[in-house]
Formats: C-alpha cells, structure tokens, sequence
C-alpha cells in the first residue's frame, strides 16, 4: 500500500482523479479534463461523476461521490456555486486531499460568490485539503498526465516531458506560456493556473515546486499578492534550491492596475515595489509572455553552462548588418561586445581570411561553406575569455537542409568541446531543429532582441544564484513615541534618535525666545510653522527664510504667528522651528512609504525635479542591509552627480547609505505605525563632511479608531 | 514594339535578364537566380551566360554578352571583381538599361576593390545604365517573377503578390524581412537589396517605389547614408505619392555603429539625427526587424481604415489577466485605454451580463460561445467614439476549428459594418487564419506588445499623412564675419545680430575700461578672458564672478591678465568680457553641430546635467520652423518645468523657440563655415521677460587648407 499524496503532490501527482459534473461533451468544463485524461493516457484512476449518466466518454459514471469504489487523491469540481461547496464539504468528510474547483461563479460574481468563496476557504482550513481555484484552469503533471485542468491548450497534444514548471493566477496566461513553450518543443514538468486563490496560491504552488524533483525552473505570472510572507517565503526556498523562479508580474501601469484590482480584488500597491521585493527575494522579472516562455527555455537549455554574472557577448554573423544589430541590441540590455583577445583574432582570420574578426564577427557567407572551418571560428571564440558568452546568428540557415546540417554538427561538437560555456543562437525555426540545438545544450532565441534580452536574464539568474546574501538587520518592533508624528520638531527629534543626521534646531515659542536662538545660532537662518494642524507650511506664510539677527527673528516670529492665525485660525499651534540656513552638496529626498501588501519601503532619490520628473529614485523593501543601500544609491541614473561627475566633490557616501539604513530600521521597526516619512531634502555633502536633513514628515498609519475619532 | 523599360524600372519590371556567369549548380550565385526564375515561372527571356557551357539547367547558354539574340533589359553579374567590370563596360556599349553586380571583390574587399567599384560608379554615370550593387543580393519584381537575386528567402516559394516592397542595404536582413513577411501571408511588390551602393542607392529605390503602381507601402533598412539630399528627396516623394515609409535604422548604439562604420564605410553620424531626418520627413521608424515586417504587413492590411493620429483603444479579451497585459502595453506605447460611453457599457451589458464593459472590457469566455453575442460586442464598441480604435486578444482561438468560425464570421461581419475604422486583433497563428483575417481588412499582430507598438506606428503613419507641414525658413547661404569665432565677444556679436538675446557686454582692454564699465553697469559682474587660444578660461584663472564696482573690476581684469599671462603665455589675449551677473530663470543649452551627412542640426535641452546625464535633449536638422521649434521644447522630458510644474512660472515660450529658430537660420546660413555653436547656459525666464545668452561658442569648420595652415 503506498501512502496518500499529502497537499499539493495530489494536485501534481494524483493516483486517482474524480470528476464531479463530469460531462459526455468533450467541450464542456467537465467534459474536456475527461477526454483530456483518457487521449493523453493518464494511467491512474479516472472517476467520472454525474448523477444522470450511467457512463460518461465510455467510462462508468457514479451518481456521487459517495459512491465511488475509494477516496480519490484529487476531485476536479465543474458544479457551479452552490453545488461546488457541497461537494467540496463532502469531499473533506470522506478525507479527500486536494480538490481543483474549476468552475465560476465565487468572488468575481458579486457578494453572494463572494460568502461561497469565503466558504471554500473555511473548508480548506477546517480540514487540511488542499483546493485550487475556484474559477481556475486547474493544475496538470505532465509525466504523470494528471490533467486537472479543461485549457484547450492540451487539446491537440502534450507538451514534452522536462523541468520547466508553470505557476499563472491567470489561467488564459498560463495557458498560453503552456502553449508556446510546448510548440518550441521545450519540456514542461508542472502547470496551475491558482485562479481566486481560496486557499492555494501562487506561493505554495513555488514552494511546493522548489522541493519537486521534476521542476529545474519555475515560470510565474502575477497579477496580485494576497499574502506577502507566503510569497517571499515561497521564493526564498526556490533560491535555496537552486531554482530560478521567472516572474512575470503583470499590472504595470495605472490603467494596467486598475484593471487587476477590478478584476482580482487585489490590492493597489506599487507595482515598482514588486521589482523590489523580486530583487530581494532572488526572482528574475521579465516583461511579456514571450519573454516568460523564452527565458524559461532558455533557463531549461542552458542547465549549468556558465554564461557569466555580468554577461559580455562576442557576436557572430554571416552578415555585417545582423552584427551591426546584434551590436545593437546587446548594447540595450547592458551586455558589453569586448574584441577579441589576439590569438582569437589570428586563428579567425587563418580560417577565414575575410572575417572581421574584432566583435561583431562579420563572418561573411563563407562560415557556411564548411563545418570545419566554422567549428575553427566558434572553437576560436570559445576559447577566448574577452567575453563571457557567444551569440551565433543562424537567420536563415536551419531551414536549408545542406546548412542546417553544417551547423548542427558544428555547434555539436563545439557545445561537447566546451561543456561549461554557453552558447547562445538566434533561430526561429523550424521547431524540430530548435529542439535538436536545445538538446545539444545550445541556447535558442527567435529574434536578436529575445537574445540579447535573454542573456541578460540569464546572467542575472547566475548573478543571484552566487550572491552572499548580505545579512538584513534584525528588527525588534517598539512603539513609536507619542508625539512623533505631531510636527516636525517631535519627526525631527525622533529620526535624530535612530542616528539620522539633522541640523541644530530649536523650538522658539516666544519672539523672545526666537530672537535668543538668533543670537545662539548667528547664522541666517530658517523659520518654520510648526503644527500638527499645518501641511503646507510655505502656503499660509508659515516659512521664512535668511534670517538674520535677532531683531529680524522676533518680526519674523511675529509674522509666522500672525499668518498661521490669520489663515488656519483653528491649528494648534507649537511654536517656531528654527534651524540655520544651510547650502552647498547635492539635495536628495530620502522616505518611506508602506505598500498595502508588503510593508515598509524605503525610498531614496536626486532631489525635486530629478525624483518627479525622470523618476529616477531606488526602491527596496525595508529594512536594507548597508550593501543594498549601497546598491540603492548606485542604482540611480543622476549617481554620477553624487561621484563626482562635472568636477563636483564626490558626495560621503558613506554616510548616505547608512542614512538609507537607518531610516529603513525605524521604518521597519514601526510598520504598523508610520505610513509614510519624508526627508526632503537630505542634503548631501562632500567626502567626509557626512549629510544633513533639513526637513522630516513622518505620517502616521491612519487606524480605524482614529478615523472616527472625531 | 514596346519601349525599353528604363533605369530602375528594368530591375523590377525587366522584360528579358541575362544571368553572366550563369551555373548549373543552383546553390550557387550564378545559378540559384536562373534556377528561381525558371521555378517561378518568370515570363520573359532567361538568358544565362557562359563560355564553357551550351546549356545551363535546361536553357540554352550563350558564351558572351554579345552573342544574345537580343539587347537584354537587365544582367545579373555573377563574375567576380575586374571580371565584373569588363561585363558592365560591354552591357554599357550595348545598351543594356540596368544591371545588378551580385557579386563581391569591391569596396569591402580592400583598396583594390575600391579601385573597381569607382569604376563601376563611373561606368552608371557615363551610359547611364542603372547598375545595383556590387555586392548585393539583388532585387526582386514579385508579380514579374522577376528575380534578379540569390537569396535563399524564395528558395521555397514566391511571397504572394502585394503592395508591400522593401529596400534594404544589407542582403540578410531585407531577406529575413522578406521572409518574415512572406510567412506571415503578407502581399509583396519588389525587393531591392543596394549592397554596397555604387550607383543606385537606398533612396533611388525608394523614389522609384513611390511613383510604382503597384508597392503602396515601403519598407526600409538603413546601415548609413551616402548622399543626404536623394535620400530626403526620396521620403519627401514617398510622402507626397501618400506611401508610407517605415524605417529601420540600425547603428543605434556606439558598439553598433562602429560595426556598421567598419562594414559599410559610411560616416559616423549620430544616430539620433536619424530621428530628425524621419521626423522632418516623414518616415515611420521602427527598431527591429520584427517591428519592419509586422508594422508593414498592418499598414498594407488597415488600407485607408482610420486609426487615430493619436490613437487610444478599446481592449476586448476573454480574460481579465490578457486584459491588464494589454492595459500595460498600450500604456507603454502611449495610448490611452479610455472607458468606454455609457449606451456602449449598456448594450455589452445587455449581452453579456457578468461582462466588465469599461476598458479593458473582460468579456469572459462567454463572448465565443455566440457568434451574435460577439458581434454585438464588438459593434458596441465600434459604434462607441470612446476610443480611435480596439484591440481584440485571440489568443489561442484561431487554433480551435469552433472558435475560428465563430471568431471570423464575427469579424467579417464588423469589419463589414464599420469600412472606416480599424479593428486590430492579437493573433499568432495559424497563418491561413491571419491571412483570412486580414484579408478582411483586420490588422493582425502576433503578440500584445507588437500591436499596441504597431497602433501607435500606425497612429504616427495617419499623423504624418495629415500633418500641414509647416513651410521652412528660407536660407541665404551668407558669409560669416571675419572673427565671428575669434572669441566669446564676437561670437556673442555675431550671434546678437541674428536676433539671439545676449546679455549686454563691454570689451575691457585695460583695467581703466574695466572699471569705467563696472561703474556704467552698476550691478555685479562676470569678468571673463577673451582670446581665441584660451578654451577654458576657468582652468586657468580667466573668469571671476560677482565683481561689484569699479575698484574691484580693476583688480580683476589685472588678475585675469595676469593668469592668462602665467598659464597660456603664448595666447594672443583681446582683453576681458565684462557683462553683468544674471540669475533666476532655468537653464537651457542651445546648440547646433553638423552631421558629416545630414548638415547642421540644432539641439535644445536643460541645462548641465539634464542634458548629460539624462540625455534630455531635443534635436532637429536646421533650419527649423517655429512649429518645430515649439516641438522641440515640448518633446523634452524636463519640459513641465519650463510650463509652470511645481509652482514655478511659466517660461518665455515664444522667446525661446524664435531664439532656436534664429539659431537655426543662422547654423543653415553658414552651413560651410561653422561646425558647432554653444549657447551654455541660455537662461529662461518667466513669461513676458524673454530669455538671456550668458555665454556663446561658435567652433569653425575646420577645412583642410586650415588644417595645414600652420
């Protein structure tokens, strides 16, 4: 007796399937898993049940479940509603592990689908069996044929057996990525599509794959996150697995978003956060479908051919125009196109006397005259080191039996003479020698663009596969002091505590008082409102700046007061910030804001116009390690500006990367507490002269009870 | 008896080719033209030429050129190098229209070859016979079968008859364009691949194209540009013959264009000029070879359907996940996704009850189970003014037989209905079914990316075909002054008599004149070294800022002489600039500089670091119109800071695009004599208070008698 599959390996690898509202027509929802099962040869168990047919696709057909001659390891449900909850109530009863509700008619119907949802929900929690769905395409194990799923992706054949797994919230993506690889003859091993997510969602799907033999690579596409800790956790075991994940998270744009969150019910975080959270927790992002399915092959082909972290391609072409976009294209995604090392260059050019042999290799039509002079050119390159990886244009020649059989052999033996390199081509077709190069360990791009693209991607998979990951802070949560949030006298004060650098400042209540910090300060200085009640201070005459001396700080006092009286007679008023004038350095804004789904992020940016106008600002999930922050500030596109670039002093960087630290640990620290906080500007100051904020926002989380507050 | 075709109309439309060196062998240059035209059917003489054959794959071979029965209207030369020549020379004394040198052995093969192809040059001017090539791949009348090439691209078969024509300087890529359009079904006109360009280049092709009955859209790849004025001859004939260009230009990055400079021997031009060049005239640029074919074969399909000169679009999938992909897309490529009137949500509501009807519209998988209800969708949102056009997502729906029908009918159907508008469709295949589709006037894209990408060509495409081109500045060719370049002072001069607004200077000879001019100013000053050997007057003490009275500009001009005199002793010193400090306002640089091949471009952005580290500037070949010059500003990413963003006021506008236009004129004026101007900064100010010139370079072109003047 061989033991039950627990959770989702029922799902993946059921030894038995019923099919409650099984259907004799192949076309419907429970017709189409029925016919899909028996054409493809599942070689479990199929339970067809229905309680008006005797036999359903010439298989026996059971009235209920009840009735079946065992406990099925998985049950496709295609009852709408109502009906799906019964029989997922009964299916728990008798003990059935994973259930797959495929049919409509739960959240996305309206309040009532809503409640049979949460239902759903509860009866997977009460009894630990795992459900898919509902209003989902299901699930399939490609080797083990278990096609839980009705996609009319499979409707013609299988896909090949192999490592490439597919996890979608949308079903029709995920059917489609399913599709196109399956046609480009790469090799699938687990697809599901998790729909609504009552219960299994993309995350425990990554998780359960991360441990799947089969699974060398995992393709997902998102569109929404219900819970942040089950996803990040779910990535950070594939990472310790060695599996890259592929994400493409969809929902990019504000009109993008907005119809995720109508269509999902998710939440409207940044999408950019997720570029943060993809970028801690080791997922590669791509940016299409197409790209999803051609990476991930890639990923497959590759295997454990070394492409390089910081891929740098020597480019070879029968034509000086594809070199010339090849060049083209390497150089948008970052690759470099070293020349060639000498001994390359010389071996190049006793072969081929006519190839330019710098980089682009403009190999001339005669690389295709003779195997062995082309295995001499490929062999040259490869045993080069000025770059870390070989693209090969093959255009049209794989459709020309005579070349296409000069240039399998040459890339067979030069892939078995270099089993650790890469090697990376550009052919469309036709699909039987794509695979035939793909099994050779030859990495496969239909176009220029999808090469240089996909090198990319793979050399950022390499990249994360051997980073030291720096050690994050450890956060102790603490309650934020009572009046933090309250001015910006008590935000200043309080991100003085956490080490954050500000400039002097004092509180002056009095004109007396103010004309004393003059004479304390004797500098021009600045004068600012300060209230829990006043937002833009500058507005209501609430600002004053280059002061100077005493006398002018009491007529100032006197003029910030009598505005803030005049124009926001009901603020509460604290008194007046006073704090010298400061200039010179370069002005960042430096902030953390909290994404409904994953928490604190901090923020850091080239003041002003550089963050709002060229969004050009880093993000990462907080709290950073100093590396990140590190990584943050060079990330920027303005970073020259802050290394000295037009003569300037280079910026203490130091200082600003554990400015970024800091302010990320509070952050963290008081998640549940702070919304936001701006340091606008940080001014940054020249190598060793550290950084000084002049201003500090911190805005509170607004609770439910304070809302009604009053 | 008809007339002989002449020039470029006896490459595509010949009435008898002979084929010198013509082989048996149809894997060969000289053979696979004779084997093509044979296999396809070509109707006019096939005469093929060779000394050491009777008879070559099945026709009667003649020993020379001379023995013909007839004066050929075209000879494809197969012979190599001298041997080339020879047979031109003979064709060129018999008359013979037009010739394309397919073989190599010339310019790109070394000094020697080059030698040959200024023969070749030579030998079209004298007789006037059209000659295409050397090295080239030929070109190719499609309705003709008139193959006057040897690409592998019609080894198969012939693409379908149509009105698409492409002309390419490589071989390779027009081929693969060739064949991705062919297996996409698309219609094709002719093909000409220019190779090396010894007479007939790029843009004699492209004129050609635009009086041809038969090619209505053209489709082009540029490595370089040999000769400015036929190529915007060209684009300016194809736009008034109403034929759009598409084009693809590659060298776009420093690797490529060094690829591109080393294969074609063309100039080093930037690349960003090119825009410019397609700006001003009319061509739609694209930036892969996917993008040329799928762009072209859309605008062949959409005809004169109407798309929006800024299209926006409705999207219709049957899933919420392809219907935020599309959102994504569309935002990316800047169209807008706008909700849908309120009748067109109520009849799709009425239809389809659970169907989201804003925009996207998420149809559900119910929209193909009727072909009715489909119908009625889709005439909804045609009938809706909402949005210029619609997207409908058809996934994998052309594959399934059912859905096919239904989907089709639907479509003929709207299509039907609405003549004027555009529907666009996201379908990868099978390729009968594109084809079906657009046929039907749909315009089909494989991928979402690729018709959202493809709409706003389309969209541009429609702009261009309505744009009032707004009439040019009239240039005067007009010498420059004598010292117009000598320093700051005259250059300021020069550039103020042009109309461009420059703050008022003094020339200070002696420290007497200095002081004289600090007290007629009487506000602080800029006191900067003047001299025609002094680059960087800040490097070697040559400027002081902020000088305030007469003492002290004294003490100035003595320092700055005395700096001059200690660091460049050897300068020949005119004395100081004297003007007075200005601030406020934003900082813009205004420039031109001169392409090898296009002439003087001017160029504007915001100041420092805008312009280098963002690379935000805008740029457009002299003279510009003022609507240009309007545009100019407005494509430049930092433009809302001179419109009035975050609180500041607006700019001078108008003052600022007359200063680009002056600048303009005067760049165009003195085409010959100027290489490069720098207004750095030019300083914006509010509205109503113009702009002001803080400083002025005009870099003289140098000619080689001054080069070796010394």
């Amino acid at each position: 007796m061989t033991t039950t599959p627990k959770g989702l390996t029922a799902i993946f690898q059921p030894r038995s399937i019923a099919v409650v509202g099984a259907s004799s027509n192949p076309n419907k929802t429970g017709g189409r898993p029925v016919h899909m099962l028996i054409k493809h040869g599942f070689a479990g168990h199929i339970w067809p049940v229905n309680p008006n047919a005797t036999e359903i696709q010439g298989l026996p057909a059971f009235a209920t479940l009840d009735s079946l001659t065992g406990v099925p390891d998985l049950i496709l449900v295609a009852v709408p509603g109502a009906g799906a909850v019964a029989v997922l109530e009964k299916a728990a009863e008798m003990g059935v592990p994973a259930a797959i509700v495929l049919s409509a008619g739960f959240a996305e119907s309206g309040p009532e689908g809503l409640a049979l949802q949460s239902r759903v929900t509860e009866i997977a929690a009460q009894s630990g069996m795992r459900i898919v769905g509902p209003n989902c395409l299901g699930a399939i194990g490609v080797r083990e044929r278990a096609i839980g799923t009705f996609s009319i992706a499979l409707e013609q054949e299988m896909p090949r057996v192999g490592g490439i797994s597919i996890v979608s919230q949308s079903g029709n993506i995920g059917s489609a990525a399913l599709r196109l690889l399956g046609e480009s003859g790469a090799g699938l091993a687990r697809f599901v599509a998790t729909g609504n997510e009552a219960d299994v969602q993309a995350a425990d799907a990554i998780e359960w794959l991360a441990d799947d033999d089969e699974t060398r690579v995992i393709l997902c596409c998102l569109e929404t996150c219900r819970d942040a800790g089950r996803l990040t956790a779910a990535l950070d075991r594939a990472r310790a697995a060695g599996k890259p994940v592929i994400a493409l998270k969809i929902g990019v744009s504000e009109a993008g978003q907005q119809a995720a969150m109508s269509h999902t019910g998710g939440l409207a975080g940044s999408d950019r956060v997720y570029d943060a959270v993809f970028a801690r927790h080791g997922a590669v992002r791509v940016h299409s479908l197409e790209e999803l399915a051609q990476v991930g092959a890639a990923a497959e082909a590759k295997g454990t051919r070394r492409i390089g972290s910081q891929p740098s391609v020597a480019v070879i072409a029968a034509s000086g125009g594809f070199g010339v976009m090849m060049a083209d294209a390497a150089a948008a995604n970052g690759l470099a196109v070293n020349p060639l090392g000498e001994a390359a260059r010389r071996r190049i050019n006793t072969a081929l006397p006519l190839a330019s042999a710098t980089n682009p290799i403009d190999a001339t039509a005669q690389m295709s005259a003779d195997p062995d002079i082309l295995g001499e050119l490929l062999d040259a390159v490869m045993e080069d080191e000025a770059n870390s990886t070989l693209c090969l244009m093959l255009a049209l020649s794989m459709e020309i039996p005579r070349l296409r059989s000069v240039f399998t052999a040459a890339l067979a033996e030069v892939t078995r003479r270099h089993p650790d390199r890469t090697l990376v081509a550009c052919v469309s077709g036709p699909a039987d020698a794509v695979q035939e190069l793909s099994n050779l360990g030859v990495v496969c791009f239909p176009t220029i663009d999808a090469a240089m693209a996909g090198i990319a991607a793979l050399g950022r998979m390499e990249a994360i596969a051997q980073e030291t990951r720096a050690r994050l802070p450890e956060i102790t949560p603490a309650e934020l002091d009572a009046d933090a949030c309250r001015n910006e006298a008590t935000a200043r004060a309080t991100l003085a505590r956490t080490g954050l650098p500000f400039a002097q400042d004092i509180t002056a209540t009095t004109a007396d008082e103010a004309a004393r910090a003059a004479e304390s300060m004797g500098s021009a200085m600045a004068m600012k409102i300060l209230s829990p009640d006043i937002q833009h201070k500058s507005d209501i005459g609430g600002v004053e700046l280059g002061v100077i001396g005493a006398e002018a700080a009491r007529a100032a006092f006197d003029r910030i007061i009598a505005a803030a009286a005049e124009h926001a007679p009901k603020a509460a008023i604290d008194g007046v910030l006073i704090s010298p004038m400061t200039s010179g350095g370069t002005e960042l804004i430096l902030g953390t804001t909290t994404d409904p789904t994953f928490g604190p992020v901090v923020m850091v940016g080239l003041g002003g116009i550089f963050a709002e106008i060229f969004e050009d600002t880093s993000l990462r999930l907080a709290p950073v390690s100093r590396a990140e922050a590190a990584e943050m500030l060079r990330e920027l596109r303005a970073f020259p500006l802050l290394d000295g670039a037009r003569g300037r002093a280079p910026a203490d960087l130091e200082v600003l990367e554990q400015a970024i630290v800091d302010l990320s640990i509070f952050a963290a620290r008081h998640a549940d507490e702070v919304a936001e906080i701006d340091i606008n500007p940080l001014l940054a100051r020249p190598k060793g002269q550290g950084a000084i904020a002049l201003d500090a926002l911190i805005i509170p989380t607004v609770t439910p009870r304070q809302e009604s507050a009053e």
